[in-house]
C-alpha cells in the first residue's frame, strides 16, 4: 500500500477513511460531486472546488472575465450533476500583490454573471495574498423534484449516455496553449474558456426520477466513467465511435495533428453530464433533456456490465481497458 | 479612488459593490465572520477561509498537525464570533507534487481531530496540484440560542470587550519565525500553532442576548475593532493599559526586544472575541464566559463612542488614531 504511488484518488480515500461514513443529516458524503445534507424539509448539496493558476488556467489567454466564468462553470456543473438549484456561495480569493483592481473586477463581474443566470448569490468569502491567483468557490443548493442523484445507483444493463459533447474543451485548451489565437476556432475556444454547466439538463433528469445514476465530466469521460463504476460496484463499456466528439473538436484535432478519441477520453473540464439509466426509458429522458436545456442532445454512449473497469471498444472492434486514463493531478507524469 | 491603494478593504467593497445588498433568504452577506441564511426553521452560518504557505504559515516550524488544526481552528473562530454551532465543513486541499502521505495525514488528522471536538463533520471537498500547500476550509454551523451575533450592533456608551488574551499568536510566530524552539516559549508558540476557538464563549454571549456586536479578532484588534465601529457607524476608544496580555508574552518580547503592545494592537490570528455590551451587563456576561469556557476571563478594554475611528488612549493618557492598524495583505509595506 505504502509504495504505490500517492495519486489524488488515494489523498480522497486517505481522507475518507480519517473522516468515517456519512450518517444522521449527512446523507452523502465525501466522494460525490456534491455533499448532500438533509436538514429540516430541505436537502442541501454543497460544493467546493479550488482553482489555481499554473494548474487549471494560463493567465496568458484567459481573461479575468473567463476566469470567474470558468471557476464558477466548474462549481456550478457539480450541482448540475445533483439535479440541484443553484442557492449561495462564498469565494476565497488569493491574489499577487499588489492586486490589479481591473482583473478583480473582470473575474468578479464574470463568476457573478454566470451565477446570475443560474440564480446563484454570492454570501461571503475571504481575500488574502498567495504567490498565484488561486480561486476557491463553496456553493450551497438545494434538492430539486425527485431529489438528488447520486453516481452510485448504476446497474448492469443500464444505458451510459452523456449531454453535448466531449474534448471540447481539451480542444479549446490545447488550441490556446498551442499559441493559436481563439477565433481560429471560436467553438472549441468557448468550451474551454466559457463552459456552460448543465443545470437545467440536469435538474430534467433528476426531475423524472429515471437516471439511476449521474456525475458531471469533468476529468474526461475514461477516469469519470470508472468512479461511476466503481461507485455502484459495476463495470461499464463505451463505444469509440459513439463518443460525440463535435466537427469543431475533430478540425481543431486536426489542425493542431493531435487525436480527438484523445481528447473525448482523458482530457479535462467538458462538464457535460454522464448519467446512466435504463435504455427503455432512453427516449423520454432524451425529450425531456432536449426540452428543458434547448436542444441539448443526450448521447448513448456505452453500457454498464456486471464486473468492474471500463473498456473501451474501439472501431475495430477490440476492447481496451481505460479504466482511470483521466486526469489525476498528482499520476506520474502529469502535473 | 483608483489612485488609492487597492488594498484587501478596498476588494472587498468591490464585490460587495458588485454583489449589491442581501436580501430574501440570506439576512448577513460580504462583511461579517459568516453569511448568515434563513431557510425554513433554521438559520445557518456559513463562512470560507483560504492559508496558503508562505502568507499564513511556515512549514519550517508549522507540522502537518499543526497546520491542519491552525486550519479549522480560523474557520471554527468565524463561526464563534456569531455564536455558532459547527455541523459541516468542506475542505480543498492544494497539494505541491508529489505529495507526502504523512504530511497528509497528519494534516487530515489535527484538522479532524479539532473539528470532533466541536462536533464538526467533514462532508465533502476537493484535492489539486498546487504551487505552494494552499487550505480552503468552508464551514457551515447552525444558529444557536438567541440567533446569530453580527459585528453591526455597538451603540455609543457600550464597553468593548474581549475575551483571553491578546498579542499571543504573533509572539509565538515572532519567537518560532526567530528561528527559537517552541519548547523555549511552549505558551505562545501554542497561541501561533494550536490556537483555541472560542466556541462554548461565542454561544455564551450570543445566548444571553446581552451582546450588541461581536466578531473574531484575527487581524489585531486595532483593525477588527475599526470594522466593527464602521459596521455600527460608530467610533470606540481602547486603552492601551487595559490591554489583556499575558506573562508569557511579555517575556518574549523582553526576550526578543520586541513592543508587545504592537503585537496585541496588530499581531494577527488571536482568534479571542471582541464584542460590545452595556456596560451594567458586564457582571453577568462575565460569569457567563467564564462558567461557559473553563474560566475564560473577559476584559473590558475600552468603550464606544459616537463619531468614528479608533482611538488608542495611551499610558500617559495621550490618544493616537490607530483606525485599521491591523494587517492588511495588500497593505504596502506588508505582505
Amino acid at each position: 500500500m505504502t509504495s504505490a504511488p500517492f495519486t489524488e484518488e488515494a489523498i480522497i480515500r486517505l481522507i475518507s477513511r480519517a473522516v468515517g461514513p456519512a450518517g444522521g443529516e449527512l446523507i452523502t458524503g465525501i466522494g460525490d460531486d456534491a455533499a448532500v445534507i438533509a436538514a429540516g424539509q430541505a436537502t442541501w448539496l454543497v460544493t467546493t472546488d479550488l482553482l489555481v493558476q499554473g494548474v487549471h488556467f494560463n493567465l496568458d489567454y484567459t481573461s479575468g472575465g473567463d476566469l470567474g466564468h470558468r471557476a464558477m462553470a466548474a462549481n456550478l456543473s457539480d450541482l448540475a450533476a445533483m439535479g440541484a438549484v443553484p442557492r449561495w456561495g462564498l469565494l476565497s480569493l488569493g491574489l499577487p500583490p499588489p492586486p490589479r483592481r481591473r482583473f478583480v473586477q473582470e473575474l468578479i463581474d464574470g463568476m457573478l454573471a454566470l451565477g446570475r443566470e443560474h440564480g446563484l448569490v454570492l454570501a461571503g468569502g475571504d481575500t488574502t495574498a498567495a504567490p498565484v491567483v488561486t480561486i476557491n468557490l463553496c456553493l450551497i443548493g438545494e434538492a430539486a423534484g425527485a431529489g438528488p442523484v447520486t453516481r452510485d445507483g448504476a446497474r448492469p444493463g443500464d444505458a451510459v449516455c452523456v449531454t453535448g459533447w466531449l474534448g471540447a474543451a481539451a480542444a479549446g485548451l490545447a488550441w490556446l496553449a498551442a499559441g493559436r489565437s481563439a477565433a481560429g476556432a471560436p467553438e472549441v475556444a468557448a468550451a474551454h474558456l466559457r463552459p456552460q454547466p448543465r443545470l437545467a439538463a440536469g435538474r430534467a433528469l433528476a426531475h423524472g426520477g429515471l437516471v439511476h445514476a449521474m456525475m458531471d465530466v469533468s476529468d474526461g469521460i475514461a477516469s469519470d466513467l470508472a468512479r461511476l463504476a466503481a461507485a455502484g460496484q459495476v463495470g461499464a463499456t463505451v463505444q469509440a465511435g459513439r463518443l460525440p466528439i463535435s466537427a469543431a473538436t475533430s478540425r481543431a484535432a486536426g489542425e493542431l495533428g493531435a487525436d480527438p478519441l484523445a481528447w473525448a477520453l482523458s482530457g479535462g473540464e467538458d462538464f457535460e453530464l454522464l448519467f446512466t439509466c435504463d435504455p427503455a426509458d432512453l427516449p423520454a429522458i432524451t425529450a425531456a433533456v432536449a426540452q428543458a436545456a434547448g436542444g441539448l442532445p443526450v448521447t448513448r454512449v456505452g453500457e454498464i456490465t456486471a464486473g468492474e473497469g471500463v473498456r473501451l471498444i474501439r472501431a475495430d472492434g477490440r476492447a481496451v481497458d481505460i479504466t482511470m486514463a483521466g486526469f489525476d493531478h498528482f499520476k506520474p507524469g502529469e502535473s
